[in-house]
């Protein structure tokens, strides 16, 4: 079902952007595991919108509350839910969205395929806001996954024309990423989060908006994550980075301009440092045939403009049949790109644990059929 | 799990390069539906090698035999197998991958992850090849989509520096669509084919190898297919389209570049054609929220060069842990992207299929429950 | 995952018995549906303890809040969240249970396999407390079965010594079903309900508890839900029903007295009934071949007696490895079975609504393939 | 879908009863397993018809070719599909079912559900033949279970009238079962078998049928395999024995009689044996809350009488709208359960490999996160 990702470490999301609540249910959770909730609500502060002139107004705390799937503060083995509640929500904002819908949302789909009964307010079940429950589950899996030894961490690889530094596909290290991780705007660049930020509020002075590109990086992946076929490493990032609203494209590694190398300039040399296998280049991006090579993983994913501008546009009624403008009014972020760096640092989080539980059938040489 | 794919039209592929066959398993097929067996042998010859100087010598009729499934020619209800036999394999070309893997193929963290007893020869499970069974898949499902007005064929957009023209996402029609099936080397821009041709054929003279970018439309798609967040028509297609070896990125609509324009630059406005809703550009690439918007649904994939070059190429022996040359024997494309391209076909027209017998619950006016 | 059941109507339970709440998610509800919820909590109410002397005296309102999924009442196409507040807790009744397991419970398997990390109080997430979402969901599929003219209802076929008449398999209506939901203690033969009270008070006042049989039948339910091998109505059934705490065994139509008849004796032979095919008999109850036949579906449930009884126990210390007494404490129905027979009801209405969803892609004549 | 099962250790069956064959495509086995080929050729040879007078006279070597996922006789990580080839068979025996359907057989449903295009030549799909491949799997799955030590083996309960002796439930073990599994005929009481063949053939002359009831049970498993809820031992193996033809019930431990027992009657007491707890009964059948306990799991599953009998029956043309009598041609068991006793056994074996390996979350002492 279409809320629902991942075969071993499996989430549920629920809730829409006005409902009661929001949240999200994790199965596959093994019992003991502490999670530490004052690092999760870190982590979702940095997702939480209200946190100056480049974000919606809409302020919410995003306190989650776990109703079930903690005892003491460690998982018990069942179902782990959180939900946060919806409290500053003001739904009347969106009263004539059913009949006019806004260009770049899913309005107009959605009037069509629910019959007219979707949740029109705020978004519904398509909101941005939905990327909060994704995060619980992500916080959550970044603290699994640092016990095995795996960093997790994305910068701001562009916001409209301004671009960031690009990882060091083949050097990129814990280090680097934890000191990404403690900046409140991260890019890699001195100077770039000024000029974007000045970019996002020009923007925001035209009552347009700005999209840009999130790189993201996992270091400390062992070898053997990730299957064959349609459960590899890419197939399950992709599958769950799509489900973040307004990403247009993702691609690992050295990504598109690889279509434009030679073989002999795009294949990572093998070579031995000290006992391990390592490449001397990282084009493949940490993952070859689907399963991770041990080198750090590296994916790049596009995030179009916000869709909501402030400016008068083109639309329809579609009760009238005619063609009818449209303002789009409530509170909207003029560049979603900041927040969705630790989505996009979930979304791999999770992808990625995941096939560490799929990779229990991995053979090992203590395995009892051999 | 990582061989099968799909909610309500599933398919399992099965099989190794070089095992006695290859093959997939469709589920979901409704009874009654005719396929047409010789249209379907049309659809995998395209994908077929031994056409000529730019693909590789190993020459395999690739002709399936339909072992369940099938009664006269119909379906009935049942699973629908068909196998296809390995013939012309060459095993011993492989023999030493096993301890010094290839630059660019899953051979080294295949090695980790299955303990050494993966099948080595021709890649195995990993193998291009495998991606015949997926067009057997994809040309029953280009025969279902047509009769619900659908058409899906794709260009090879470059290959190396080599550039075609790209569609108009907006205007793309099932006309443009047709004439690009009957094209042996389907291009949009006079001439880009030979100039393809002739950068091949340098590259395979150079002992090296090219890649390129693959541009798919599907047009007559209706309103309402796919589904909110990880159900969505990208996450659908992206999770199959990385299932198809060499892929290192995908992008729908305008993809990356939409990230360096404003949101007034990227937003499609709606109009009202005759009764009809449609967008004046495409620039979302006929999907919002995930779901169809009747607009063509677009999308690129970027395919790497080919990992198998014949140039001598660094490596490592596993067994004696040192760094150690290698050359690459056996029979390879110079470049896949020609032979890509009905696999891409064939991995849009499933996931459209999926999407839409997951359609069946979208909201009617018949509906028992309104 | 083990807390989650359906293909196309899709349920997550989560929740432990004293975790803060428990709660369902229903995926696959089409949008648009009216939920009436006075009388699911009318539903609801018929599971719910403390209505008398036979039953614990713990008291839950068991008032779902429905936190997503609806607005103005009706279904808006996202998942719906549905969650009970867990108010009147008593945690320290189950303090020496992570030592001490008490026999016919899971405490000790669930203690080797969760690591000592289960939720012991109540009986964490394996307590008959989760069949209340269980019945939510239940509650809301017998409602949309309604609008396809299915009647679902279950009566107590035995409690411990004292039976019950049985369903007339072929002749079992929607009159007759209806009748039974008005019941407060469901039995078809007079005389039953109060020889059965009498049954489980004498059994409470030897400190003992009684188990039992529930049949459930399905009238108007249509010919070709359910499919072939393990999708069938007999496996989806099942499945659930032994997601049931306490279920011993399951049967269908005639069930296990079948297997002593002769193939002349237990055919159901066909005949024509004004345009409808029927059976005479019904012994096939209502599937054949995992496929519904337009006959009542019919089938037994077999309850073993409530676990938690108040004698002294024989068990083991885990911490001391040696034999240990137990005294069970807490509050414990001496009888599950009156309160089981709606969550019975709901089992069946989950899988057969599931079946219908799935059930989309069997051949109508107005198919577009055909 | 419905021909699918199992989470981890998945199999899809394919075939027909008189496609060109029958098969099945096994995912997610570890790579090196080493398949003992001939051993599971014998397995095979226990559901092979054709052994005598008491089994069909329709004869088939049943010899899986593996067309892939072995190498040298060891598995490869990828799918393995074997797949049989129906070479004995008699299509036209069935030309009429189309339109008289069989009572007791799933003919008029399949008609009904698949707009008359399903493969009637000998049940199609639904055939008892669909279970040659189940042993396949199952055949396998015993063999990996054997190096964790399970052992497997089922008798015949009853037959018609006639009992066999049931299993001790506490004290089967590995012993017996390794016996029984020599016996061509298994039972447990002397003269058990002479009385059942006797019955068969009497039925067999009066054109009539038997049923009767399997007894399974599996010795060695270790504590804490099976999931709560849907994902419990008993919903696993429920869900897939009931895809086995003819299949009308199933009970685990004590089953149904469980029902009339008191509390204190039915509750195993546990006591410590050596340093390993134990129950000193096992009405619970080796599994609480869905968990294996560690005691022998045992269930019972009853057949009914073969449906397809030569004596003529009341049936209906649905041409014609009216009544008709039926005359069955063709081959049939007079009994089929002696051949469903292995087919039973791959069930159970099946559904515990699956669950073993999704027992992998479990948490161990040596766990990451503790």
């Amino acid at each position: 079902m279409s809320s629902t990702y991942g075969e071993r470490f499996r989430l549920t999301i629920f809730g829409q952007s006005h409902a009661p609540a929001i949240g999200v249910t994790i199965e596959g959770l093994p019992a003991g595991v502490a999670v530490d909730e004052e690092r999760l609500q870190q982590f979702l502060a940095r997702r939480a919108p209200g946190q100056g002139r480049i974000t919606t107004s809409r302020k919410e705390p995003d306190t989650p509350e776990f109703v079930s799937g903690l005892v003491d503060g460690r998982t018990c083995g069942a179902p782990l839910t959180a939900i946060i509640r919806n409290t500053n929500t003001r739904s009347r904002d969106y009263d004539n969205l059913r009949d006019c819908p806004r260009p770049g949302h899913a309005d107009y789909p959605a009037q069509v395929k629910f019959g007219g009964y979707q949740d029109v307010a705020g978004g519904g079940h398509f909101s941005g806001r939905l990327t909060a429950p994704l995060c619980i589950a992500g916080g959550i899996a970044i603290q699994l996954l640092e016990k095995l030894g795996v960093t997790v961490a994305a910068h701001i690889q562009s916001i409209g024309s301004v671009d960031d530094a690009s990882f060091d596909l083949a050097g990129v290290n814990a280090a680097q990423l934890q000191a990404l991780l403690q900046k409140p705007f991260p890019v890699l660049r001195d100077g770039a989060a000024e000029e974007m930020r000045s970019a996002i509020l020009a923007a925001k002075g035209n009552l347009d908006s700005l999209g840009g590109v999130i790189e993201c990086a996992a270091v400390g992946v062992p070898v053997g994550w990730g299957d064959p076929m349609f459960g590899g490493m890419e197939n399950r990032i992709a599958q769950l980075v799509f489900g973040i609203p307004a990403i247009r494209g993702i691609e690992f590694g050295l990504g598109f301009p690889a279509a434009r190398l030679t073989g002999s300039q795009h294949n990572d040399p093998y070579y031995m440092d000290g006992g391990a296998v390592r490449t001397r280049t990282n084009r493949h991006g940490g993952i070859l045939g689907g399963i991770t090579s041990g080198m750090p993983v590296v994916f790049r994913a596009a995030v179009k403009p916000t869709a909501s501008i402030a400016q008068r546009q083109e639309s329809v009624s579609l009760s009238q049949k005619a063609d009818a403008p449209l303002e789009v009014h409530g509170r909207h972020d003029p560049c979603i790109v900041p927040r969705a760096v630790p989505v996009m640092e979930a979304a791999a989080a999770i992808a990625l644990l995941d096939a560490y539980f799929c990779a229990s059938t991995n053979t090992k040489e203590d395995s009892p059929w051999i």
